[in-house]
């Protein structure tokens, strides 16, 4: 037996014990005649006492030749410390060891097993067995373990089954790019892993199974930002025979659940908004309402001043810092309006008003606009002495967008983000379709299934091209500071209008049967209304934790260039494996 | 609102209410002025009453239109049934319709949809959607499902953390065949899916967290049996600084838990037997201890008589079958003598002996035993009047092999093998090492990462290589029933082991270090002792309900070719997705 107790329970009431613990070696305090050691697991840390006398000098030599991180054996007495450590629950006894194995040596690791590292990211990642030894790391894969029990507890007792659908499907072009799987069996075909279990829930919802959901990994073969991963986790959901309120309902509660049960905080009633409100108050579809600063439009006020920049766009907005003005110099501005201007944002210019409080005003557009003329801004502002107006011009889904990022920026600035305060939101009626001037074609807003509002269903089958860009469907996204943590809607049950879709999407009648023919099938054979919604599990467990990168919430990470630093994946593959295959590389690797 | 109630819950108690059902059209009884329908959710049945005075001429019509398999949704009030049917949870009421929408309509489905239908399995899987409407599929989903709620419950009381390792990791040729995923972002280079997450939840031990489970998709490109999918399900779990013991424990205690849990079932405590032993008495490492016809060596009491096939014999072994002699004429020993030639088994033929009762016995070899010589064979087998020895003889391993087959198949017939008896056992001790001759190398009995007993370590490092065919390992697999639910060890922790082991198995260092050099790494870093287990999932379901096929456990199984039929996967992939993954493919397709 390797251990009697863990390395974080014993407390003063087991004082005499005879115990014996195994783990880490944490930390090694060497005083000649007596030595301490922190021994460390996933439980905590507990402090061991060698005492020449006590240990014996054989055990006592045998301990000073371990290190940082070496796994080693004790038994000895629980006896009480004479300088207890209140900020350890393990602090007010030690062991006096008596006897000491080494059960496997280290060596020294190439950053700190520290709460604060001094590892790089690639580093942590080569030695991940090292990184997660930290406890933040450690902790956050416990919380995810436990957002994931709390999960499937609420669900199961809302009647939802958890199915494991196919992680070898059908490739489909439509969304991102899949990866495949060439089929040994089948020379020239392939697999392809799903992007979501979509149509799968709905052919449960269809099979009758009517409350279903998984926790379930999905792949997207895309070129990787920071924050994105090849393969990802969902929390997936379907339900039969519901509307939309009810399925905002169900997972609202469980959001709610979530949060008491991991967090102990109470969140609120999920207000709704519309897109459309989103939009105009925020510019996004994923508001940060952690704080205010929305958007003011100002045509009536900014147009016919002869500013040629304000009269010929089409939408004049702004927003209001409280109490930035005597924080931003001439200078300050300039860096602003640069970082308004750079190529991710692509602001033309950035126009200010500082408001003085007497009436008088600072402004980049004094040339057009008299204080009388700004006195209107500051009023439709509600702008009071030292605030900062900050407005853009231009076309509205532009400028609203470069705005959003104005307001998110000035929102850090300025410390109204913080991450313990929790501010859920619906965003709902979004637009079935997104006309693409680029492609000339329809996109799906969310996805290819989902169905039109009831009252647009029949402007759907039968409206003109125009008709097609109004169509609200019952889509909705839960947003939670400013991070879509969810989203889904209900769908189509009827084969009509699922080729309807597919035909606005640009399919062809063969492409939509070849690929999606299986579900417009089981549409024919009695399939009842039904929607759904997914969590992007790795995201909610950032979120909740109030941290930005999910990262560290996924055990072993990849890098931005889809590589495994630790086990050193994708690699080359055997020449047999390819001919099994069928397969030719055409391409020569580039050397690493 | 599609429901207030569903189909399976309404009582006396909600007579008078007016309710609202939703669900699918099971039967249609059409009397005239009264019509029955049947409404079906998952939950249950109501029956459905129009009553053309009640409710209206013109709904009745409307009702008549619908067929099996659509999708209604009714309102009206529960009323008493004057019939009742005491067969069905809801047989007390009906309910008299007064509002009647068609939610979608429904073809009439290819099989019916009845707890026995006459689809067969590859129409079933095609249309999948309808045959999960089935109440067994239904009800073996469902349980699938409990199934691993219990299994978390349980794993996570116990201190297991619930950790996703990455589905697209690297390819080792050791094992059965990998699927691969090509890499877009890293030409020529490949994924590979995991077979299992056996290294991975390795390091996690070397990280510290102590205890890991997860039920985890894995997956393996073998040619598949009836019975193997190329995706399955694992519960997968591992343990530090624990000893063969603890785990044995842990993993019985779940089990016990499932059955009890899911089943009401209290398994007793798990009997133990060593790998030697279960070959010795049953020719098989997972012994079907339900019954016992164990096997009995008769080399003292067959040998020198004379008879060459014994005499050259290296083992001469039978079994015997309780009152089965009158059962058996010449013509059926003959048949059951060819069944046992088949390829398949291999027997060069089999030896029966009836025992008369008197003293006198009909055998096969009367020409080499005579009464006093097989009264010798009946006191080793204590057989008696009516009982049939059946014994076969050759080469050890062969001969166990192709009694055990016999042995089952007498289990069978003569019904000795009830489906809800459940008969469990840990087999213990297994071989490290087994001797292939064929490819003149050893393989891993269990995996490469197996660890050899303590007291063997010293053998493996230093000794010569008959040595090591003898080495046993903390290997182990739990049995119920004939089945091997589960499987694991106790792992290597130690670099030098490991790399002795990987020689053994035929790795150059090279290799070694090129596929697993992350884990040898890992065990530098302070690796503590640890060990673990999976269970086949799929496998456990199916053997708890009793059954022999993992397929119906499935909701969306693989046919024997490895093809969903339900979405018509794999399937040929665009020429752009090829080129973007820097691939041919080098074999023309063969014609469907």
């Amino acid at each position: 037996m390797y251990r009697t107790h863990n390395c974080g329970e014993l407390r003063a009431e087991h004082v005499g014990q005879e115990v014996t613990l195994s783990g880490w070696v944490q930390t090694v305090r060497d005083k000649g005649f007596m030595m301490w050691i922190d021994l460390r697991d996933r439980y905590g840390k507990t402090q061991l006492l060698f005492n020449e006398e006590q240990t014996g000098e054989e055990l006592f030599a045998k301990a000073r030749t371990v290190g940082r991180e070496f796994v080693i054996k004790v038994t000895g007495e629980v006896i009480e410390r004479s300088s207890k450590n209140p900020d350890m629950p393990t602090g007010d006894v030690e062991i006096l060891v008596t006897k000491f194995d080494i059960l496997n040596a280290a060596k020294t690791p190439p950053f700190t097993i520290e709460d604060n590292t001094d590892g790089g990211d690639e580093l942590r990642m080569k030695y991940r067995y090292l990184d997660i030894r930290r406890n933040p790391v450690q902790q956050n894969l416990i919380f995810r373990s436990n957002l994931a029990i709390e999960t499937r507890k609420y669900l199961a007792d809302q009647g939802f089954i958890e199915i494991e659908t196919p992680v070898l499907i059908k490739s489909t072009p439509e969304g991102a790019r899949d990866f495949v799987v060439p089929s040994r069996m089948n020379p020239g075909q392939f697999y392809a892993l799903p992007q979501s279990p979509q149509t799968f829930k709905q052919i449960l919802m269809v099979a009758g199974m009517d409350r279903y959901f998984q926790i379930v990994k999905c792949f997207r073969d895309e070129d990787l930002r920071a924050d994105r991963q090849p393969e990802f986790t969902q929390i997936d959901c379907e339900m039969a025979f519901v509307t939309q309120e009810e399925i905002l309902q169900t997972f609202e509660g469980l959001t709610k659940h979530l949060f008491k049960q991991t967090l102990g905080v109470d969140l609120p009633d999920f207000p709704r908004m519309s897109y459309d409100e989103a939009m105009q108050r925020y510019g996004s579809d994923k508001p940060d309402v952690r704080f205010g600063m929305e958007f003011v439009e100002l045509n009536d006020v900014a147009k016919g001043h002869d500013f040629p920049v304000f009269d010929n766009a089409e939408l004049v907005v702004g927003i209001k810092a409280d109490g930035q003005a005597d924080k931003y110099s001439n200078k300050d501005i300039k860096k602003l309006t640069e970082w308004m201007q750079r190529p991710q944002i692509g602001a033309k210019g950035l126009v200010y008003v500082k408001v003085n409080g007497d009436g008088t005003f600072k402004t980049s557009v004094g040339k057009f606009f008299d204080d009388a003329a700004l006195q209107k801004w500051a009023d439709k502002f509600e702008a009071k002495a030292g605030d900062m107006l900050l407005v853009l011009s231009g076309e509205t889904d532009k400028v609203r967008s470069q705005l959003n990022d104005l307001r998110l920026e000035m929102g850090r600035r300025m410390d109204l983000m913080q991450p313990d305060d929790f501010k859920p939101l619906w965003v709902v009626d979004f637009p079935l379709l997104e006309w693409d001037e680029d492609s000339n074609r329809f996109h799906a807003m969310h996805h290819p299934f989902t169905a039109p509002k009831k009252e647009d269903e029949e402007k759907m089958l039968n409206g003109d091209h125009e008709t097609m860009k109004s169509l609200r469907a019952d889509a909705y996204d839960m947003v939670i500071n400013g991070s879509e943590i969810g989203g889904g809607s209900v769908r189509i049950h009827d084969r009509k209008l699922q080729e309807k879709n597919f035909k606005l999407l640009g399919f062809t009648e063969e492409e939509a049967e070849d690929q999606f023919g299986f579900l417009m099938g089981a549409f024919e054979y009695g399939a009842p209304p039904h929607g759904g919604l997914a969590f992007g599990f790795d995201r909610l467990c950032a979120v909740l934790k109030g941290q930005t990168s999910i990262r560290d919430f996924i055990a072993f990470p990849k890098n931005n260039q889809g590589r495994d630093m630790m086990i050193d994946a994708p690699s080359h593959i055997d020449d047999t494996q390819l001919e099994e295959l069928h397969l030719d590389v055409t391409a020569e690797e580039k050397e690493a």
